[in-house]
This record gives structure tokens, sequence and C-alpha cells, in this order.
């Protein structure tokens, strides 16, 4: 199953999205409000509200499939074949940051270079994991069940930021940033471990397979939740593989113009253009 | 004026805290609830709810004075006596990581040291400055306007957690470990510049003017509010000075039976008893 939250007419509404429309789930503002309730799952089958057909819904509509989370945990590097690559060492923790949920948008909205940070924006395609219910001290073996579904998400970093202290956090989080969508598609109902792409016009920056993550969902989801409880909405966004902008020879950084997509099989495509500010 | 929020019979409540009592504002859950009212300054100073003598409040019932708080924005490094005594450049940009909410306790609750990260529980105690009002591209010479009032906390830290990665996040936002309270002094009722005290056991181990700050908190506001907007309740923590026990020869940290003592003159003390997971 595939769920999104839709903008409409000012207000946003939870939607199951079936092969050719997008049918309302019925007094549920949001993907994160849905998850709240214990019986999402069937909640969301059931579901037969006002219908959407796909091809009808504009670019602008799609929200962040989650808009307001309360916690979005970001892993640092955690691809074995680009670690490798590197010739560095497999890590024996995963690398925790976190992310303010102000820094969402929508999968098609554009992202605004912000005029004092707009000349180091980077791309970090990755795979984001919704937390379906409330996990503390939960066991790696134990954690598929606490997964509601996964997503794209593009961690977009200002690179000036990340680097000009100890602590990559600034660089991280700036206000509307970092898109995210187009759904969630639920654990179980896909094959785990489809190529995930980001491209620049067109031009693929960064390429793995999803599987191939040195820390899984379940993994962190037993590392994380022994520092700290998540909720259901909350996001956990895997990490991402080489081939950001700031490892190339030239360095290279998203300007005005350019489109900048996020794949991953099985999920979803975001497609994000880029803009200046003030545009 | 003082502002706390008191646990009364399994609901929260915002009070005044006036000479000998604690007022109740009526309808009110807690100070961050009050926060969100745009009249909050005069709707707490109305305030005629139910009164409870301060002798007569038992340690258990103040809560964090800001129990949930959408946003806590740590500062790094930021008091210029331990940056020279450490022979250090003064940092041209604030260092900034995030807590999450769960990690707040009340400010006479027990740190319990965690069953699996309680061999490196170390002490930085710290000026909190609490948000009055949504703050986005403020400036330094606005920002007062901006704050509600100022705190303690002590951002007590898992140094191993903290150290195992580049990161420091996790090893600063575990479950239940950092005292916030006991009140919100409104800014300007008060002599901003008191010493900043922790004790440990009643042996001075951080001690430090709260005007030695690198980055004052309406710079800090200026900072931030051009990456991110803060909002009501939400709180930056300003820093801690020297004297943590990792930095001392032999390192030092937290054990149980310990007192945690952290005080701010002018806005309050903190008083935590150290206990072992599962006491």
């Amino acid at each position: 199953m595939k769920l999104a939250t839709l903008r409409l007419d000012g207000r946003t509404v939870a939607v199951r999205v079936d092969d050719l429309a997008a049918v309302e789930i019925e007094g549920v503002s949001d993907v994160g409000a849905l998850l709240q309730d214990a019986n999402w799952k069937r909640t969301a089958e059931a579901a037969a509200g006002a219908s959407h057909v796909l091809a009808d819904i504009a670019p602008t509509q799609w929200a962040p499939v989650v808009p307001d989370p309360r916690k979005i945990v970001c892993v640092g590097l955690n691809y074995r074949n680009h670690i490798k690559e590197m010739g560095r060492e497999l890590p024996e923790f995963p690398t925790l940051f976190a992310k303010y949920p102000d820094a969402l948008i929508g999968p098609f909205d554009p992202i605004v270079l912000p005029a004092h940070a707009g000349d180091h924006v980077d791309w970090e395609g990755e795979l984001a994991v919704i937390i379906g219910k409330r996990a503390s001290h939960v066991k790696e073996a134990d954690a598929t069940a606490y997964i509601a579904g996964y997503s794209v998400m593009n961690d977009v970093t200002m690179r000036d930021y990340q680097y000009r202290t100890p602590e990559w956090f600034q660089g991280k989080t700036f206000e509307a940033t970092a898109p995210f969508g187009p759904y969630l598609i639920t654990e179980g109902s896909f094959e785990f471990g489809g190529k995930l792409t980001t491209s620049v016009d067109g031009n693929v920056m960064q390429s793995t397979l999803t599987n191939d993550l040195v820390f899984s969902p379940e993994a962190l989801i037993e590392y994380i939740s022994a520092i700290f409880p998540l909720a259901p909405g909350d996001v956990i966004v895997t990490g991402t593989p080489g081939g950001v902008g700031h490892a190339r020879k030239p360095e290279v950084y998203l300007t005005p113009g350019q489109v900048l997509t996020t794949a991953i099989e099985g999920i979803g495509v975001i497609e994000s253009p880029v803009v200046a500010a003030g545009k």
C-alpha cells in the first residue's frame, strides 16, 4: 500500500494512493496523524473518501509525506561500497545527528537556495524509514514490526555551514530545504533493497543498492531506541552513498535552474527544481 | 516574575511563583503551553488560581519548567575564560547541536545512570534561554524581545557515546537525563550575568559568570533564526564553562549516591540525586 499527504484548498489530507487515484482517508490531516492510530493500516485500507485522479494532481499538491514528525534522526556515512571505496574501516557504531521538521518540503517543491547560504548547497539522496509504533529498547530481531514503511528524502546540506564548526547539525537543518516523499510504501508490500539514484539535470551523481547499508533499518532502530524512544511518524534517514558534490574534484554545488531528482526503485521519485532566493 | 510547571495529581499546571506560594495559572498545563499565548505575561501576572505554599511542595512535584519544547538547541564551547585557559582562539561561529525533549527531567528528579551507558556520565551546567515569540531572521539588536526568560539546565552527557562517532548528538540526548528548571525568570526582571556553579556533593566543579559568553543569548538568536525559526517554548542551552569531569586528570564521572547541584545566581538551583539503573 502507498500513502501520501496532499494539499487541498488550504488544508492537507492523508490519502491512499491506488493505481489511478488518491483516495482520501477521511478526517485524517496527514500521514503523521494517521500513524497515531494503532489501526492505521486497516483504516487506510478501508478508506473510501473523495477520490482524486492521479494525473490531475498538481506537483505543488504533494506535501512532505509526514509533514511534521517530532524527530528526524539522520545517519552519517552508512553505505558499505562507499566506505570501502574511500579505503575506510566499516564503523562500529552509527553516526547520528538531528534535522528539524521545518527543514521539510514537498517532493516537487522548489529548493530555494538561501541568500546567505546558497553557494555550497549539496545533495544527499537517502532512504527514509518511518516509524509505525512507539519503540523503546527494541531489539533488531523484533524491529521490523515498528516500521510503518519507507520513503525518499534528500538530506540537502549547506556544506559551508556543515563544516564551519565541529558539529554538522547547522548545515543539515536549514528551513525548507529537504524534499520528502512522495509516498510512504508500507513495510512488507515491496522488495526492499532497490537502487537509490540521485541526478542533477538527468546526470546520475549517486547510485547504490539500498540493501548495501552497514546499519540496516532494524539495526538502527535497536541502536537509537536504546538512547531515546521513537514514536509513530518519526523518521530515520539512513545515510547517503558516494557521489555528493562536495567530494568531487572540482567540487560541484546546486545552482538555480537545475532539477535535482532523487529516486528509489519500488518507493518513489522526488523532483526538486532549484531556485535562487527571492525568485 | 518567576514561572514554573508543577505536577499535581497526575496532571501538570503552570504556576506563578510568588515569595511564599505558587499560584496556578488556571487552565494552562505548563509553561510551554502558557508561552503559546501572545499575552502570556499579562495572563501570568493576573493569575489567581489555587495557591500552593512553597514549603509544602515536594521536590518530585517540580516538572521540567518547559516539559516538552519542540526544539532544544545546544551550543558548544561558549565561555571566553575557558577557551582562553585552553589556549584556543575564540570561535567565529557558534557550534550547535540538538537535544530531544525526552531527555528532560524535573529539577529535583534523579539522574538514572543507564545500565548500558552509565560509566561515563558527566555534568555540563548551563544557562537556558526560553523563547517567548516566533523568531525568524531576527537581528541581535532586536532579539531581547524574543526572550521569555532564563532557566538552568544540566546538559548531562554520556561521554562514551558522545565520542564514539564524529557527532556528539547521541551522547547528548539520552532519555530522562537532563534536569531543567526549577523556574523561568522572565527577561528584564533580574540582573543578567550572575554566577553559574556546578557542584558534586558540594564540591564546586564549574564556576563562571554567565555574562562571559562569547555568543550572548541575543547573538545566538540572530545566528540560529537565520537557519530555522524558533517558536515560543523553544530552548537555547548556551554552553558550559570549564570544569567538566571528562577534562580532569584523572577523569571523573557521576556515580550512584552523589548529588549534582547546578545553580545560577538570580535564576535558580537544580539538585539531582544520581542513582543506578533499576534502583
